[in-house]
């Protein structure tokens, strides 16, 4: 798809100048100096040649084809410098030129001018406004600034795609110290023409690429994201993503309790937890994830076995395995009889097993307790905190023959230096044992692998569930922003959502015979009111004797608080008893449809205890969103009272998922809230809803 | 106080062996190898001279006067070493040798032994079952193991004081390779002479000292540790700390609610949170953390600026600033108008301020604007993440300068390799510039600062209030673990906090005229049923009319539910209107008198939204505990509700802090659940309550 980009045959360089400090004078230089294997074609029409290589007036007067041209010129040409290529037949061009989008106002024009070149010579277009592009492989220095100053650069299969192009180098100069080499850099700038999921795509397809890197500010194409990601676990290629720009995201309109619960973030946070994904926050993480997956093994389980030297260090990684939600299982009794044999007197073996610093200094002993810990029936994989004794060459083989032997992943931590174990550690991480600096970063990756392990092993691709409800077709009413409570109620009773007993009674219209068990609910409805509690407009545990003076109060209280307030009329319903759930749904234009769920109105927004997932969800999905909830207790049984209905609480999370799948075109949002869920066998029952649109 | 131990004269080392395998051989060795500048007194009956150096059969037959002994003997002997050296004078013992309680019920009595050796012989001792001491500024290499095999430590004003010894030398190997130097590192083995504590007593008392860390498993004295950190702030010297073995602490017993809101964990992040702690999760921590308090320098607010080459590092400080309560505020206009006229047109001068990769370039200017940047009145802070351009000299110069011109702190991210800085970060931080590695690094230490100047700006020592509430003398009645609710609420009146008006009816007794106003609340009152609620013992809502018919069912509810329960009759009590609140205390023996406060039961529960503070404490924190929950809004007028009575809750917190405070020796928890808070000016009142007793 992109070859071509990152190993051209020939790379033009429009701009190209002997001068080194311009954008078009460097990559010539760099080019050159480090061995490109291709040709380079300087362009420039002022210049007969430069640095003792013809140079030619346009890319239209090549003496041979061309893969890419390097963009250099001031902004104001770069669109002529496009379609130039254009006609030429370049197929790629990266403008390292800047003045576009990024200086605001002043450069909008020029950037329109841009896109309508990009559009009318089908060039695929890198930036502008970036650094460049480093394919190590074909040598490939294409760009300028301190990432395209280092000749050095180790090569590995790793292909990194930065929305900060300045950053980038931070993180491969911390790679390149921690011994990690990546084969790819590319600095996408203001992606004019290529966006970093088109890299994605391709690296994803790439058999070279084994781990792809990614630091976003912020992307436009959420489905497409998720896709990728879905890509991502059926390659079993994971995708470090480092996303900034989180916070301070200023105040937003308070529509709903489902939109004020959701942030932009979580868009993104949700889609890389359904997918191929591997969040990390910080340049340790990112060294410690590409070592954990770079030893390509996975572990079948989350059940750590940890073995330290010291037992201090044992107390911090079980401290670290819990907080991340690792287990750390006793060993079978068979091991620790066979470990009884080799350790001293006043070694633990319980997990974590301490097999204590004289034992480190045994190499054979050691290793082949090791073995033991590893191959245990209740073990997945195994954290070794070590010194590597004195002999450090044959606890070397030993560890390296020990990894061979088995398919459970084993990750080291370090005690000691980098200087020290720069001799022994590059052996341990070639033979698929990786090495981190401290016990955190090493139960950090374990639980990585954890995670990204029971991801693949879900049903993938698990795009949508089968289909749990019937598509109903629904029509939006002409110019309604949203739906009433009794119109939303009765939608969510197509979907199969069960809502209370009731009856609806016209404002103009005697009070009818009411077939209905009291106390109930009154409610006003208005459709100018979208905050009945707040007007006065619903009062619970009315009698049947009362209901005529209480409908007078709450339309007179309404319209105390509301003036112009058009009252329709009134809801009387029975009072359903539960517990209060909010169960939400919301379509993000750019993410697609998700579905929610949280504990009660006020628990959801004062503690955030809710739940999300990409709609449709199927029963199961639903089950596991409700049982991530920090209130789940108090729907299981709590202090005595019986458990709730969980099963219908999960069809309702199903059903609504699917509604607002099927709708979500023009469906912005759907909210039961609360939604009351009775005791187990009783149903939930929606006791208010609201529906709005786009 | 411990000079002695820490730079004796002379060293005797009992069980002193030429074989370096031998923990009375090794320190012998390391000692002579590095160069320590006291005398060396080999003790062994067997031998007449070792390497060289006359032997001596016992402390008792040394030629001059001698300040420490090193035991390596035997465990079974270390008992009758340790009279020798009381017998010799020798004040201080280093005990290497292990096989005491370390290694279980086989090692106890030698413990014993050992601990009545101590008493009789006051020697004060370090371990049993330690690696030792190091003092480098007299080159005191002491122990045995990793640690002292580096004869290449630097010197700095750090301490170390680690429970766990192995751990000790991969800390310290950190700090060396960041250039941190360590002047002593001890290693507490089993504590049984001298502990943890009485080293953070030495050392915030030697002015060579200006961080002590601590690797902690667990103190027995939680009082003691309050009150050093108490005098860390007096000192200005921060003491790091590094807390490990806080998960899977197992089921307890649940008593209360408020016991079980509380975990062993949260008695020291209280006292950590009081005092002059900075608590640190990694070696990382660790580091940032020292390289912050080593410049010396405490920031005023948390007002930071941040300043970049780079747009996306930028935005990365913006999100961990956030994150971690730092404010990011505007510039003030006239630095904005002064940078204006320094750097290119497309650099961002809001805050994060980019000043561009291009300014980084050219020293001058570049130095100039950090300076108005960090000289803005709205500045607490800077944190400068750049790459140190082309003439680093320089650069670097312009920095240290201006730091010297500054009292503000500066923390500058490193963007390049650990190498490239190694040749300029020195300087820097000789400057009181510390540089760190990542920008997540750097943003925690600036918090680490913040919320370490913040608790010395404090009224220090706030060792106890001054009393807003009389002691009160109460007397525990006989035989009783815990009052009943209505002693409960006697007792709770008595300390000035109200409940609400209520009669008790005895069950024997005809039911009395009841000035009350209707609808009440009803509840059993009995010595045997602790969970009224559970036992249907509980009724709210009742009528003057009903009122016998509810006593009747209640005490049959809870006869059925505990046929044996002796019922001594009703509460019948007004019904209080307001938000629900539970306010704790507990007095913990190690750590002592605690209060606490957290949203009604099952959201204190459920959400661990709660707060606690040492006891007593004044309205000023009762409020600080209160604004610090998550459920506050609930407090403070949630959607258009009128707010609650914030004064009176804090009164009630204050007084429950006092009652606690003044009676702790006995009483061991009190717990008002709920308290209801009603409206503004309206009070709050204890609608429940219990006291327990040792």
């Amino acid at each position: 798809m992109l070859q071509q980009l990152f190993d051209p045959s020939a790379i033009a360089i429009i701009g190209a100048s002997d001068d080194i400090r311009r954008p078009g004078g460097y990559p010539l230089h760099a080019l050159t100096a480090n061995g490109y294997r291709g040709l380079v074609y300087p362009v420039n029409p002022r210049r007969a040649e430069i640095n003792g290589k013809p140079c030619y007036p346009s890319v239209r007067s090549l003496p041979g084809p061309c893969d890419l041209a390097i963009v250099g010129v001031p902004a104001a040409n770069v669109p002529a410098a496009i379609e130039d290529c254009g006609s030429a037949g370049i197929p790629f061009a990266i403008v390292l030129s800047a003045g576009f989008r990024e200086i605001g106002a002043k450069g909008m024009a020029l950037q329109a001018e841009l896109d309508g070149a990009i559009r009318r010579s089908g060039v695929r277009v890198v930036g502008p406004n970036c650094l460049g592009v480093l394919a190590l492989p074909p040598r490939m220095y294409a760009g300028f600034g301190a990432l395209f100053r280092n000749p050095d650069w180790p090569r590995g299969p790793i292909a990194m795609i930065s929305q900060s192009g300045g950053f980038a180098y931070s993180i491969l100069s911390s790679c390149q110290e921690a011994g990690l080499g990546v084969d790819y850099v590319v600095s996408t700038g203001n992606e004019a023409g290529l966006g970093m999921l088109d890299f994605v795509e391709h690296f994803l397809a790439d058999d070279g690429v084994r781990l792809i890197v990614l630091y976003v500010e912020g992307l436009a194409d959420g489905r497409r994201l998720r896709a990728l990601g879905t890509r991502a676990l059926e390659a079993r290629k994971p995708i470090a993503v480092w996303k900034v720009g989180n916070t301070g995201a200023g105040s937003r309109a308070a529509v709903s309790h489902t939109a004020n619960l959701t942030e932009e973030y979580d868009f993104y946070r949700d889609a890389f937890a359904e997918g191929g994904f591997v969040e990390v926050r910080e340049i340790y993480d990112l060294i410690d994830c590409a070592k954990a997956f770079g030893a390509r093994r996975l572990p079948q389980g989350r059940r750590v076995a940890i073995v330290t030297t010291s037992g201090g260090a044992g107390v911090l990684l079980a401290d670290r395995c819990e907080e991340a939600g690792l287990t750390i299982p006793a060993l079978a009794p068979e091991s620790v009889a066979k470990l009884g044999a080799l350790v001293p007197d006043f070694a633990s073996l319980a997990n974590p097993v301490d097999l204590t610093a004289a034992l480190a200094q045994t190499e054979q002993p050691f290793t082949a307790a090791m073995h033991h810990v590893i191959e245990d029936a209740n073990v997945d994989l195994a954290i070794l905190r070590s010194y590597p004794g004195r002999d450090v060459d044959a606890w070397t083989d030993h560890l390296v023959a020990y990894a061979a032997a088995s398919p459970k992943p084993l990750l080291v931590s370090l005690s000691g230096t980098q200087r020290q174990s720069a001799a022994w550690a590059p052996r341990l991480e070639a033979a698929g044992v990786p090495c981190f600096e401290t016990p955190s970063g090493a139960v950090s990756a374990a639980a990585m692998l954890c995670a990204f392990a029971e991801k693949t092993r879900r049903a993938v691709p698990a795009r949508e569930p089968s289909r749990s409800t019937a598509r109903v077709e629904l029509e939006r009413p002409a110019g309604a922003a949203a739906l009433n409570e009794e119109k939303a109620k009765q939608w969510l009773e197509r979907y199969g959502v069960r809502a209370p007993r009731r009856v609806f009674v016209r404002i103009d219209a005697p009070l009818p015979a009411l077939d209905l068990s009291f106390p109930a609910v009154v409610k006003v409805v208005s459709p100018d009111v979208p905050h009945k509690t707040e007007a006065g407009g619903v009062r619970v545990g009315v009698e049947r004797a009362g209901l005529e003076g209480t409908l007078k109060e709450l339309a007179a209280n309404v319209l105390r608080y509301q003036p112009q307030a058009r009252i329709e009329g009134f809801i009387v319903e029975e009072q359903a008893r539960g517990v209060e759930i909010i169960v939400g749904a919301l379509a993000n234009p750019s993410f697609g449809p998700l579905v929610l769920v949280g504990m009660g109105g006020i628990q959801a927004e004062l503690f955030r205890d809710v739940a999300r997932r990409y709609a449709p969800v199927d029963a199961a999905t639903a089950r596991e969103m409700v049982l991530r909830l920090k209130g789940a207790r108090l729907l299981q049984g709590y202090r005595g009272a019986p458990p709730c209905d969980l099963d219908a609480l999960c069809d309702v999370i199903t059903r609504v998922s699917w509604m607002i799948a099927d709708h979500e075109a023009w469906i912005a949002e759907i909210e039961i809230n609360p939604l009351i869920v009775g005791v187990s066998g009783h149903g939930a029952l929606a006791a208010d809803a609201v529906v709005r649109f786009r």
